[in-house]
């Protein structure tokens, strides 16, 4: 079984996907002043990938931006979680995973990518905030910079995207969000019901089963990915903070790794079938610390910002 | 529909464990010089527990010793992965996980448990040795002690166990064991369906088919658990260590963390059908660390004590 061969879309999806890791590396090297490592890597399988990692930066303790391009042929049980036909698959997907050091700043995520099995071609991705401090202005403005984003290609967009990532990122065994939110989607473009039970609410419309219409979509989040978060990271940097806030941090993170590791697709699907192992597990945090029923002391600010998360608020509508 | 009410073994079963968890509790605050809090928890479905946990210790910075007897309904998708029939379960265990401060001190695990589901009631159990630094005569040390009460009671068990644990204590994703091994075994008392295909070599016996031969095996193993660990922990609690010891206990914890949430049954199960989330987790390590594509340098004597590791080796047998 040879892979199949990427049409059109997939290959400037690829391109694009490509174009957006050097300029994303470059806007965050930027930001924090020193330089991401660069390794290329061939999977065994059919493709491969470059990995951009900063580690120990000034403003990033450690910093990951990956590319990849992978094809190859799925075993049975993966094969039954995707849409499409036939026992091969195509996959391109940046993604990013910012650990700060300051506790001040909120973690970041995003991913996009653009996957195929057979004819069928679909998008996913989306971006999200975990802030230790949480404050609500920041929140307004990451949701507000999404909202926009959306609102330019379909108004049901955002409120969709928002809701399906509320429900993606969060840990059902601490009944906790991961952090304020953001958007996410999957298996846009390969029909209604490839999407059908994934989002609440269930809007499918033609314009999210039609990948030429998603990929303008993908590349305008692409392109305003960091727009917000640049905009926290210099309200925030300079803030002070200590031994408190960075304990409340590691405490935090611990539960960054148990999404990732417990939930989260990418890294689960990854791992399960034979993926780089140091690029997947990048997204892990530097460090983090797991102590036996800590609960934050109440009325501190640390009770706040996990309230705030608790809360799982409608960030953009706050700001309108 | 009503929980299944235990029988005089798994009664008997649950008493043992119960006082086995006192009892560990005791020798574990003797070594220690620390004291264990204590929480008696209950399961909204059905059952309860106590957990015991040391933070911060002299020697641990990290302990916990749990006890559950649970019993209720089980979901369609766990049902088909146990033995027995019928929708309802009983399930009593105790675990603990030692995080000592000191790196040249391994990490302990071990878990004894008794289950039921309908008429069919069954062990499963074993214990493992994770060493930061591995010293073979401790390795050796730890697994003859495991062979001897091994051999009190099949003299087949203990390299059937041993290849068990080394098969189940590995993280596919990074080709490594997670320590240097120890002993595994589940489904003992369910009969040969159940354990069939779950060990290397399959040596299937009547033996560990009838459960009332188990759990003698089981209530030794209990006794004798902490036999080899506490002359370990002896041998090794003085011995210096700095900033370089910690830094690479830290990354390797990190690999504990990766086990306990990706592979590990007990925990995956554990928060997948709505236990104690604190309890559950109890086993991650008080702090761990993740650094992208991080290697110990050739020659080291962290090189040297992974490659150890990567071995596999018969310690019991290295040590006759």
């Amino acid at each position: 079984m040879t892979p199949d061969s990427p049409g059109d879309l997939q290959i400037h999806a690829a391109a694009y996907l490509r174009g957006a890791q050097e300029r994303i590396v470059a806007g965050l090297e930027g930001l924090d002043g020193g330089r991401f490592g660069e390794e290329v890597w061939e999977r065994p399988g059919g493709g491969g990938g470059r990995a951009r990692v900063l580690s120990g930066g000034n403003l990033f303790e450690k910093a990951g931006v990956n590319f990849s391009e992978v094809s190859g042929e799925m075993d049975a049980a993966l094969a039954r979680g995707l849409p499409g036909e036939g026992p091969t698959f195509w996959a391109s997907g940046v993604s990013l995973v910012l650990h700060p050091r300051s506790p001040r700043v909120p973690t970041f995520h995003a991913n996009l990518r653009c996957l195929s099995r057979g004819e069928t071609v679909w998008f996913g991705g989306g971006t999200d905030l975990t802030p230790y401090y949480v404050v609500d202005a920041d929140a307004v403005l990451f949701h507000r910079s999404l909202r926009t984003v959306c609102d330019r290609h379909h108004d049901a967009l955002y409120g969709r995207l928002k809701a399906w990532c509320d429900r993606y990122f969060f840990l059902p065994h601490r009944n906790e969000p991961r952090g304020v939110g953001g958007i996410f989607f999957d298996y846009f473009g390969a029909g209604a019901e490839a999407t059908a039970g994934e989002a609440a609410p269930p809007t499918a419309t033609d314009w999210e089963n039609d990948p030429e219409r998603v990929f303008p979509f993908v590349r305008d989040l692409g392109e305003h990915l960091l727009d917000a978060y640049v905009a926290i990271v210099a309200r925030r940097r300079d803030e002070p903070w200590g031994a408190r806030e960075r304990d409340w941090q590691l405490l935090r993170r611990g539960r960054y790794v148990e999404f990732n590791l417990v939930y989260d697709r990418g890294t689960t699907f990854g791992l399960r079938t034979g993926g780089r192992t140091e690029s997947i597990l990048m997204s892990l945090p530097p460090e983090a610390r797991w102590r036996y029923a800590a609960e934050p002391e109440p009325g501190s600010p640390e009770a706040a910002s996990l309230a705030a998360i608790l809360a799982a608020r409608d960030w953009a509508a706050a700001g309108d």
